[in-house]
């Protein structure tokens, strides 16, 4: 029914005769002729209607957008000047001698490229949506990069095994997804919230190299950039240290950037540790595009005049300074701004000073709080943070954590939004790192007992002796994430393989016998059984694929994705089912629980 | 940490350094030396530990079955009298200079290799039977047969898009795994039991070409061959017909045989319509290795002196004969068994007779029901069965679709079960075949309307004005199985891509307008805007595998399958929950509905 696809059609095709398949993207009345935009995935070429064919000609004026069409014609050169330079196939068309309509097309709501629809109306009427040229670029650069991902672990000997979707429900950290069985009346299956325990079970069965690209589910309440369904490039191997397994993964995600976007990432991603990125980015997944630090200012202001100062400095908080070259520009509507934003964050307010002359004391410094810092004392900070004339250097001081997220994120304002717009570094730049050696566990102070920052299954850096005499805030892991532009792509570590370590992890974290039994009892009794060496890293698909094709959110790659309260618009997932399908789950609703 | 995999050593190899990983799968001590057969999963080497050096044999003394260790060793040539024939490594060991245990392992509930295992005792150590050269096998052909399903469908154009697990719940057949939804109270998300319809939309949405290696679900009582999730080969193309469509899987299915097993399939599989695969072989997945045909005698027997024959063939019943060449050979004791085993499927008796010598008239036949059919009948039936010396003739007379069934049933056990054991013809023999121009609906009677045999999405033969005139009964539809030696593999149609013709299906099926809006609201709109005539295919990829590898039941290769009951026995799932969790959920157990 097809000889070629429309957007690869080119001058040296020109006499030949052509049968192409298509969406009548536009029509054009011109000097008695009718032109037609035929579009496909490849791309869009014009059709010719002369109105010499009588009947032909006749049934190409009933044609309107979305038509879906068949037609038979001959490739001419255009005129040179109705050249199109626009599309790739502009300085040909196609002269028809015939046309089957395959199907008509009511009037759509929206034109298939147009840029400005409401994301909702694009998700209620996904399959026209799914027609532009981004959607149909964006999920074809997703499989492009999952078959890529495929072919390089395959010369590696990884395996693709599947792991089950009906499993066991073992909450931690996030909701699962339940289904009442029908068979085993009042139990329930859960849908895996990652096949983290299976794929640990494979490395138990020899089977050395595995990985899966995977549906993943986590039932949260939604943020921009989660979805209920997400996937994952699952991946274990066994025998292996931690060097190694990033080394390989650092090597698959260089290969990919360059094979699908052409892109060159460096030769060796940085590596730094956990604690080395909160102090300087304030956060674990630091955006490394942008140039500034947070600089710890904490001894010096121990002896501040600035009593604010003083008192975090010496009762276990934090004081931090941010330099902003050149940032004695920023107005006071900016600083403003800027102040309001860390509050959002929990700031109690933003210190900042503009330095206009550095050598010429309080008078050329611009502040609210300069009058209450000595001298020697701004010479300190300044010598502390190399301050140059023309830069601002903004103040954080609070509670640790506090300072972190609300200074980290100014410096991601300052650094993404808008200076960087003014100066429009970004464009194509990609700064992967590794992030390792994360803490093996933080305090949850609600719960009053301590939760681990990776998974119960992630090793120690210390041996089973080493644990006994260390406070677990103090326990390393073998882990580490990989993050780029502020994203965090992929993380895995060193799994436990050692039953005593495992039973070990799991009473820090306050599990029971009991409970572990009921929930893990079937990874303790294979860890018994000459259990291997083994870790593992999962990156989530999803993110990937946006940062590559830079889309602003997760929903841009997906093809039947939900909105952020779960729903899909098209199908009106989910929804009421019939009364009989509940009596045989042996399940009712209780609305008013 | 390891340089080879143990089951790749060879001669050549002799003299160089190695460092090996893997399991001890057997421990032989033998004239004051320690042998280790050392396995993982590639096979097995010989380790030799020399009491000379004291402190390394002494470790080795320490090692048990599954140990995990990592040796290092020189590979050196067994003397030829201890040469192993039984393992590829057999002429090498390893003399190991350096061992670290890496794990320990208590006794294990079986010896790895062990094939008489209950198979429950295998489902409860899953990650132990996964460790055996046949499971490893049986999920390394399952992974090479989905990478070169993905190699062959890239070249072609298809692309891998995923569809959503969390769907709308439309019970067809049969019933949903359905999902409460936590932020819409009331609400379930159903998992699919295949990707259809949102293929479907791919296809409306201009994606041309389109694969998913995906999991489906489906909440059935359990058979042998079912899983309540399964794994198919989902494919859908657009602008193509059933011809082109059949064309391009059966060559991936040729390309498939040979690649992974060495098996050449026929260039070109046989097609016969469902009403030939019925009327020759009762069933429409008819097992062609078998080369027996059933053949309709209703006609001949209409005026038959034999009153169960005549009766049944004036009533609009069927008799046919199965005729099996050489059976006179079969004992008085096997035409019991295979009487009783018909009276199983519903048959009332089994009609046979025995040919000794066809010149002789009643002399020379043994049967029960000789006497009352007449020479001139038994002529008339014997030549259009073309019945010669030393064959057997079996008998089916009743409604249609018992004697299909039974009659079916009863050419399958002769052909496979016992006559072709004593013939040994069945090895490694495949016989593929297209079965096509299946009826569209069949009546269901205790349901009192029309049902699709195929799915209500399936494109009828005729046009919308023929459907006018014809019987629900007498529509043909335009679509295609895959059988392999009595195993449906595949199966697929033309989809309607016109909604006025959508709607007249739902009509016939007794589907209202309200209710296929409510459920199908989302492709009826899809239809109006110029939806392209598309079709596509599934294949069973659990029943492809199996196939392949001769496995006995799909849960051969599958890593981690449920058992009938749908549960697994290695996690426990599915289980009880947490009472907050159901609060959540907003959900009750009423156990006693």
């Amino acid at each position: 029914m097809r000889t070629f696809y429309n957007g690869l059609i080119r001058t040296s095709h020109i006499g030949k005769n052509v049968s192409l398949c298509g969406w009548v993207n536009r029509r054009r009345d011109h000097g008695g002729v009718i032109f037609i935009d035929l579009r496909d995935h490849t791309g869009i070429v014009q059709l010719v209607f002369s109105p010499e064919n009588k009947f032909i000609f006749q049934k190409a004026s009933q044609l309107r957008n979305e038509y879906c069409i068949n037609v038979l014609g001959i490739v001419n050169l255009r005129p040179i000047e109705s050249y199109n330079k626009e599309i790739e196939s502009g300085e040909v068309e196609i002269l028809c001698h015939e046309l089957n309509i395959l199907n008509v097309s009511i009037t759509p709501p929206f034109n298939i490229d147009d840029n400005n629809i409401l994301e909702n109306t694009r998700l209620s009427y996904r399959y026209l949506d799914l027609r532009s040229s981004k959607m149909q670029k964006n999920l074809r650069t997703r499989y492009q990069v999952t078959m890529e991902i495929r072919k390089f672990l395959d010369k590696l000997n990884f395996i693709d095994i599947e792991t089950p979707f009906l499993t066991k429900s073992t909450p931690e950290g996030a909701r699962d997804y339940l289904i009442p069985s029908r068979i085993n009346i009042g139990n329930f299956y859960a849908l895996p919230q990652s096949p983290q325990l299976f794929k640990q079970l494979l490395m138990i069965s020899g089977f050395d190299r595995y990985y899966q690209i995977v549906k993943c589910f986590r039932d949260e309440d939604l943020r921009a950039d989660r979805q209920p369904e997400f996937t994952q490039i699952d991946c274990e191997m066994s025998f292996i240290n931690e060097e190694e397994i990033r080394n390989l993964f650092e090597n698959m995600i260089i290969h990919i950037f360059k094979t699908i976007i052409n892109v060159n990432l460096p030769n060796k991603f940085p590596t730094i540790t956990w604690k080395e990125s909160i102090d300087k980015y304030g956060t674990d997944k630091p955006d490394l595009r942008i140039n500034l630090e947070l600089i710890n200012i904490t001894e010096i202001t121990k002896t501040s005049s600035l009593k604010i100062f003083s008192d975090i400095a010496l009762n276990n908080g934090k004081v931090v300074a941010l330099k902003v070259p050149q940032g004695a520009i920023f107005s006071r509507k900016e600083i403003e701004f800027y102040t309001n934003y860390v509050m959002s964050y929990g700031a109690k307010g933003l210190a900042y000073i503009k330095i206009n002359d550095i050598k010429k004391g309080y008078e050329g410094l611009q502040s609210p709080i300069v009058k209450n810092l000595s001298i020697e004392e701004l010479n300190q900070i300044f010598t502390k943070i190399d301050a140059k004339n023309n830069d601002i250097v903004f103040f954080g001081a609070d509670k640790e954590s506090i300072v972190n997220s609300y200074m980290g994120a100014l410096r991601l304002k300052i650094g993404i939004s808008d200076f960087s717009k003014r100066n429009n570094i970004f464009k194509d730049q990609f700064c992967p790192l590794w992030v390792i050696d994360f803490p093996m566990f933080e305090f949850d102070e609600n719960k009053n007992k301590y939760t681990s920052i990776h998974h119960p299954f992630t090793s120690p850096k210390q041996s089973i002796d080493e644990l006994r005499d260390i406070k677990p805030d103090s326990i390393l892991s073998k882990s580490y994430d990989l993050v780029i532009n502020g994203w965090e792509i992929g993380g895995g570590s060193i799994r436990i393989h050692h039953e005593e370590m495992q039973r070990k992890i799991f009473n820090i974290l306050g599990i029971s016998n009991e409970e572990a039994h009921y929930k893990f009892g079937f990874l303790l009794e294979a860890l018994k059984y000459g259990a291997p060496p083994h870790g593992g890293i999962a990156f989530g698909l999803d993110r990937l694929v946006s940062i590559m094709v830079n889309a602003e959110s997760i929903r841009e790659v997906i093809a039947f994705p939900k909105t952020q309260r779960a729903q899909c618009l098209l199908t009106q997932a989910p929804s009421e089912v019939e009364k009989e399908q509940l009596i045989d789950l042996h399940i009712n609703i209780s609305k008013n629980i």
